[in-house]
C-alpha cells in the first residue's frame, strides 16, 4: 500500500516545522505501508484540492492532516469538496455534539463552531476524543482518504483509535521495521561492511548519516507478521554479528539512554566537566527520564581560571599544554569524578569556533578524557562542520566513548 | 511569483529531516516569491516527474533540490526528462569539465561520474563551485525550472550565485520579510494586541509559537524596494511601541544572543546554577560565538548533596524548603555568582517530568532566581507540556527574566 501525506497550514511554509508527518510515516511503516509523497501546503482551497486529486490518483492511501478548524482559516472541508466534486452538507448528529461538547465547557455554540458539523457527501466522521474538529474518511473507487486534525496530541490520538485499525484490517502483506544503530564508525566504512546485505529479497536497508551516529533502517516484508518478525531478526543478526559492539542500539534508544542503562545495572555513577561542549553533554544526559539514578552533575568550565579552580586542573597543566590539550581533558575527568564524588569522570575541551582556531590547535579539534578506578584514557577528535555540529558530535563521541569504557574489559 | 520546491530523496521520507526546502523558502521570500508547496519524494523516476509535472502547471517557479549525484540513485535528470518531454542529451564542455575535476583530484573518471554532463535537451547547466554535480535551469513558456544539488553546501552556493541573480531580475514587486521576536508573553495576548493590524494593506502578518517564545512574521510588499522597506518599517515601529520590552529581537536574534550583548556591551560577566535543566541553560548560552567574553561558566547541581557542595545552597534550605523552591534557586543563583566570580549568577531548580511530581509541587513547577549586585530577584514558573519542552521552555524563561534585569532600572 502506497501513501501520500498532507499537511495542511501557511505556517509551514514558513519554517514552522511539521512533526505530523514524520510521526505518520513512522506509524505506518510498521503496519508496512510505503510513503511515496510529503506535502506541505498553505491554508489554500485550491492548493489543498490540488494534492487532494493528486493523492487520490496516484497512491492508495492518502492523508491530510490540519485546517479541520472552525476558523476562516480552516480550509480542508471546502477543498474536499472540491476534489471529490461532493458538495458539503450538514450533519445534525454530528452538530449536536458539538454543541453538547461547548455546553458542557461553559461555551456557546456559534456558527463559525458549528461549521465543524459539515461533511463531503459520501464521507464519514471520525470520532475527535482529545478536541472538537472530527475527522473525515472517504472511500474512493481506488483510494482511501483519512483528514485528520492538525494539533498533533489529537492527531495521534485519532490515528491510533480510528485510523490505524482500518489500515490494519485492509490486509496485504505485513511490513517490520527497526534501526540499529551505530557509533564511531563513518557511513562509508559501515556501507562497506553490509553492502552485499543490500539484495537481500524482500528486504529494504537505508544508511543514514546523523550528528548522533549511523542509523540502519531495516524494512522487512512478510507475507505474515511471524514471517516478517522472523525475517527481520535474521537480518539483525546478520548485522549485528558483523558491526559487534559498534552497534549501540534500537529504534528509540539513544547514546545517552544506553550509557544510563548501562550505569543504572552496575550501581555506578558519573559526573562531567565541559569546556567546549559547555553543558550539552550534560544536558544530553539528563535527557534520559530518571537520570537522577545515575547521573551526579558536572562543571561547566568555561573560563580557564574555573578549570582550575573547579575542576582542579593544574595551572601548570594550562600554561604547559594548554587548554585545549589531552592533559586537559584528563585533569578535568579526574576533577569530575573526585570533586563531584562519582564512579567516573568524563572531561572534554576543544574548539568549537568559528574563531579560536590556531594551525596547531585548528577549529574541530577536541579532546575527551573517561576516568574511572582503573586510570584515565584519553582520545583526540578532529570534527568537521560549524560550531553547533562540532559541539553536538564531541557529545556524541565522548558518550561513545564512555559506553565502551563502561561495558569493555574490566 | 509563486513557487513550489521539491526535494527529492527516499531518506527524507524516512526521518531524515528536510533542512533545504526551509532554507530556500526563507531566502525567495526575501526577494518577494511565496512558496505554495513543499513536497517531498523519493528517488524515484515517476514520483519526481509527476511532482515536477505539477509544479510547472500550476507555478511560476519549481525549485527541486537532490538527486544529481552519479550514482544509480540519482533520478532528478532521469525525471525532468521524462516532465518535460525532452530526451538526455551528453554535454561534450561538460563532461570535459568533470574530467578535469576528477583528474585534478587524482581520481579517474567513470561512466556514473559522466552521467552527470547528460541535460533534457533545452535546459542549461548552473555551474558547481563546491562540488561536481553541475546544476540545471530550463524555461518552459509559463515556468522556470531550476535543479540544484541537494548537499546543503552546494545548494546554497548554487543558490546565491546562479539561481537568486536570475530570480531578482525577472522584476514583479517587492517582498520584504522580517521576523519581530517576542518574549514572557501568551500567543494569544500578543494576538489580541496586534490583531488589527492583519488588516494592513499590502502587508501579512503571521504569528508563530515556538519552545522559544512568540515570533511575528511579516511581510510586506512594495512596487519597489525603497518602498516595502519604508512600508516595513512603519509596520515595525507600531509593533514595537505596542509590545514595548516584551519584543526581545528581529531575524537572526535569540534570547542568548541578546542577553550575551548586553552583558558585552556593559562588560559584565554571567555564570549559571542548573539542576532540572542539567547543562540546558550553559549550552544555550553558548551556542553564541564569541560568549567567553561574557560567559564564565556554571555548576549542574543534579544531585541534592551537590547543590550544597557546589554552589552553597545551605542544607537547612533543602531540608526546609526543598530542593524545589525559591529559596534554593535564590542559593543557586548567588552560589554561581559568587563562587565562579560573575557579575550575574543565575539558578534553576524544578521537575521536569514524567515521575517526580507531587499535588504541591507539580511536573512543570520551576523556579528561577537571578542574583546581582543589587541583589536577587525569584520567579516561579509553572509550564505545559512533557521533559524536554518544560526543560526548554525553562532556560527560554530564564534567559528572558535575566534579560530584563540586565536591560532594566538600575
Amino acid at each position: 500500500m502506497d501513501a501520500h501525506l498532507i499537511a495542511v497550514g501557511s505556517e509551514l511554509l514558513q519554517g514552522f516545522p511539521d512533526t505530523n508527518t514524520g510521526w505518520l510515516a513512522e506509524r505506518l511503516g510498521r503496519i508496512g505501508i510505503r510513503v511515496r509523497q510529503i506535502s506541505l501546503v498553505g491554508d489554500e482551497e485550491a492548493g489543498i484540492a490540488a494534492l487532494v486529486s493528486d493523492g487520490l490518483r496516484r497512491a492508495d492511501l492518502v492523508i491530510l492532516t490540519g485546517g479541520l478548524g472552525p476558523t476562516e482559516d480552516d480550509r480542508t472541508r471546502a477543498a474536499l469538496s472540491r476534489a471529490l466534486g461532493e458538495p458539503l452538507e450538514p450533519d445534525a448528529r454530528m452538530a449536536e455534539r458539538i454543541e453538547e461538547w461547548l455546553r458542557g465547557r461553559g461555551r456557546t455554540p456559534d456558527d463559525d463552531q458549528l461549521r465543524q458539523a459539515l461533511r463531503p457527501r459520501g464521507a464519514e466522521f471520525l470520532e475527535n476524543r482529545r478536541g472538537i474538529a472530527p475527522g473525515l474518511v472517504v472511500r474512493t473507487r481506488s483510494a482511501l482518504l483519512f483528514a485528520v486534525p492538525g494539533v498533533p496530541a489529537e492527531m495521534k490520538e485519532m490515528f491510533d483509535s480510528c485510523v490505524e485499525p482500518v489500515l490494519r484490517s485492509a490486509g496485504g502483506p505485513v511490513l517490520l521495521r527497526r534501526v540499529l544503530k551505530v557509533a564511531g564508525r563513518t557511513e562509508s566504512s559501515v556501507d562497506r561492511q553490509i553492502r552485499d546485505l543490500y539484495a537481500t529479497p524482500n528486504a529494504e536497508l537505508t544508511i543514514l548519516a546523523r550528528s548522533t551516529g549511523i542509523e540502519l533502517v531495516l524494512r522487512v516484508e512478510g507475507a505474515t507478521r511471524g514471517d516478517a518478525a522472523s525475517r527481520l531478526q535474521t537480518l539483525d543478526e546478520e548485522i549485528s554479528a558483523r558491526l559487534a559492539d559498534d552497534l549501540f542500539g534500537r529504534d528509540d534508544d539513544t547514546l545517552a539512554s544506553v550509557v544510563g542503562a548501562a550505569l543504572g545495572a552496575r550501581a555506578s555513577t558519573l559526573a562531567t566537566a565541559e569546556s567546549c561542549t559547555a553543558g550539552l553533554l550534560a544536558a544530553t544526559l539528563t535527557e534520559v527520564p530518571g537520570a537522577s539514578a545515575w547521573y551526579r552533575g558536572g562543571l561547566v568550565t568555561y573560563a580557564n581560571d574555573l578549570k582550575n579552580a573547579l575542576a582542579g586542573v593544574a595551572l601548570e597543566t594550562l600554561s604547559r599544554s594548554g587548554a585545549v590539550s589531552a592533559e586537559t581533558a584528563r585533569e578535568l575527568a579526574r576533577g569530575a569524578r573526585e570533586r563531584l564524588g562519582a564512579d567516573y569522570g568524563i572531561g572534554i575541551t576543544g574548539i568549537a569556533g568559528p574563531t579560536g582556531g590556531t594551525p596547531d590547535k585548528p577549529v574541530g579539534l577536541v579532546y575527551v578524557a573517561v576516568a574511572d578506578a582503573r586510570g584515565i584514557v584519553d582520545f583526540r577528535l578532529l570534527l568537521p562542520g560549524d560550531r553547533d555540529l562540532v559541539r553536538r558530535r564531541a557529545v556524541s563521541l565522548a558518550l561513545d566513548r564512555l559506553r565502551r569504557r563502561i561495558l569493555g574489559p574490566p
